[in-house]
């Protein structure tokens, strides 16, 4: 690391599974001492130790059934508190200056919407000081503090949040970002096991590969970074792997159509069946369901017969029970004739900035799907995502059909194969 | 509590056992409760659960051999918040409206000593508007901040100070400790089973019977209360005692020589034997301990013969490894003959500020030892307590001798005995 190249400042964030234990603090310990020995500027952020923040969770649960939002958050954001005073105490024993800073010492101002404040401010003060006096700053993550000086967290994975933004607040050259995770694939190797590591991506591939990304990355994160342009480096913290370079928009010899291929499994698809055609129906549906918090991704209307409308859409498994009732309420009021749900779906998607301009990426895809005999339920894209609604059971065969079909399959497999 | 009564400001504190679980928060949630709705104004002082602050020690012990000072407290600051958090969530869910406070946001300044720092100045802003606005304040014990933010703790038992020196800011009507411990007895009940509970006893009493007062109050706090004039009302969580008021001079009927008896098992004496009786030698010796922060208790210096002198001191027990060095430098530096070091010895006392110009009282002590066939080897006094040491294997019958003495056996047990 670094040897003979200009010296950086860096952020180095390292997430609960990295820091679970006391040995795992250690080893964290000496990671960073290598980063400061080649010279670099560190700054550096973790995340509470392994699952100590569900204990916290556990202890309020024992006591309350709706805790008070600032008090949650002034417990859990102790977790971090405490991996940051155990890693700066063991920096500073092996030789390396080092101190603890908590979201507010490290100047984190956020909103009062807690549990998942917003960062509103960043002063780069006490961490400028720190490095400019030679000592590596240990910040809290996932915390900040309100003008009032109370502690807000924002919100679970918000370490990343932390690391991203003070990389930004301090125009650092790049903010790593180490967990039990090598990087972002190709797929999940866990589908597909042809799956490769991918060395770079933009950070809008990142955001459309949200299924990966919510195991490499958080994605209010990744958008902070773009919005910022802040180089993200994620890697694993124990494996001496390469990892992803994810960035505005990676220079690469030859673009392929396709970087990735991601799946969700945790979609359901909702008809409503007959609906009358008449202007006003999908915005009354559509913003019935916003008010109540529910997502809607993939939407297809259709004329069926005799000016009725069929209109499917596709919403998280999660938000099935709370949107139940709501639907049944538009069906009536919209004088619909039935309403279908199948929480049985998933969606595989193909994700690529090259695929920009590329006509016949879509044909590929769907060929690929019809020579697996695979059906395609629905289908949504943006500019460099496609998206198609299969039926769960077909799920992980999708996903290797495709990523096959774009040539994404490890070098030697692909050899196997041919 | 509070029937009938004036609606007071009250600071109550609650140790570590009073909080160890969930089950004990909601407790002690209940009877901050009962003091509100009794319309009293209430500041809480917690402590951290149970022996949550050893698994923190024993995580940085696993990683360092001598932590940082600074990263020491942050780390045992943790603590507290997540006590006053839960705390503070539980009253609120029970409809007391309630808000947790780090020491920092409480306006608790303190020194930069971390480990042991003092409390230099505490602004009684914010706990006040908080009053004011109908919240009861929960503040996290044993920390404050520095002038630069840095969180650092008042070291073990540190929360008895947090409180009393809050009471004295606020200028609260009382100080209430509440701990497992239902308040001061006559002497130790584990070693003098006739012991009884006193229901007062003045602050130079109380700062007497330190080794008792160890378990019911941390003597710094005791002091600050003294210079303060803050009453303390110590008493048991979870029985319902009347417990023990601490005040300047409390008003009693017939004042008894003496109020309470006392026991220090961990003393150890130290003899430097032949040393020749010249000016400063009591200084050279006495100095260099002091420099090496060795605590020195009682003093004799008896000419033994020939112009050489034979010099006795007590010091704490813990302190006898850091102490041998030290007495042996001194006796080779100033010439002496010997040293002797008995760490099997232990200190009975008898405190009570009615012994002020009562003569007879040691007399009486000396006579109750002697009855009991108990060899004294050394004396030493203040104004209100006479100490001797004696054997360590006759420690525990000399308190239960000198306690039947003065009276303070409980009435029952009195008449059996009579």
């Amino acid at each position: 690391m670094g040897k003979g190249l200009l010296p950086l400042l860096l952020v180095q964030k390292f997430g609960g599974s990295s820091v679970a234990t006391a040995h795992h603090i250690a080893e964290v310990a000496r990671k960073i001492q290598q980063a400061v020995e080649a010279g670099h500027q560190v700054v550096v952020v973790a995340s509470a130790m392994g699952d100590s923040t569900d204990h916290l969770v556990d202890l309020a649960g024992q006591l309350v059934a709706i805790p008070s939002g600032r008090e949650m958050d002034a417990l859990l954001s102790t977790g971090e508190l405490v991996t940051v005073a155990l890693l700066a105490m063991t920096l500073e024993q092996n030789g390396v200056p080092a101190r603890s800073f908590s979201g507010g010492q490290a100047g984190i101002k956020t909103s009062y919407d807690f549990g998942r404040a917003r960062i509103e401010a960043i002063d780069p003060g006490p961490l400028r000081r720190a490095l400019a006096a030679g000592i590596t700053p240990v910040v809290a993550g996932f915390q900040g503090v309100t003008d009032s000086g109370d502690v807000a967290t924002l919100g679970r994975g918000g370490s990343d949040l932390t690391a991203i933004a003070l990389a930004g607040a301090l125009k650092a050259d790049r903010c790593e970002i180490y967990s039990d995770v090598a990087g972002v694939y190709t797929a999940d190797p866990r589908i597909v096991p042809n799956a490769t590591p991918l060395s770079s991506l933009s950070y809008d591939e990142m955001l459309e590969l949200a299924s990966q990304g919510a195991q490499v990355l958080q994605t209010q994160a990744v958008e902070y970074a773009k919005g910022h342009q802040v180089v993200i480096h994620a890697r694993s913290t124990f494996l001496d792997e390469p990892g992803t370079q994810i960035e505005a928009e990676p220079v690469i010899a030859v673009k392929p159509a396709v970087t990735a291929v991601a799946l969700n499994r945790h979609v359901a698809k909702i008809g409503l069946l007959g609906v009358p055609d008449y202007p006003g129906v999908a915005a009354y549906l559509f913003s019935s369901l916003a008010n109540h918090g529910i997502n809607v991704e993939l939407v297809i209307q259709s004329l069926s017969h005799d000016k009725l409308n069929d209109i499917a859409f596709t919403i998280s498994e999660h938000d099935v029970p709370k949107a139940k009732p709501i639907v049944q309420e538009c069906l009536i009021h919209l004088k619909g004739q039935s309403v279908i749900i199948d929480d049985k779906v998933a969606k595989v998607s193909a994700v690529g900035s090259g695929m920009l301009g590329r006509p016949g990426v879509a044909a590929t895809l769907f060929q690929a799907l019809a020579d697996a005999g695979i059906n395609i339920q629905m289908i949504g894209t943006s500019e460099i995502k496609i998206s198609c609604i299969v039926d769960r059971s077909d799920a992980d065969r999708a996903l290797e059909h495709i990523h096959h079909a774009f040539g994404l399959d490890g070098t030697e497999d692909v050899i196997e194969d041919d």
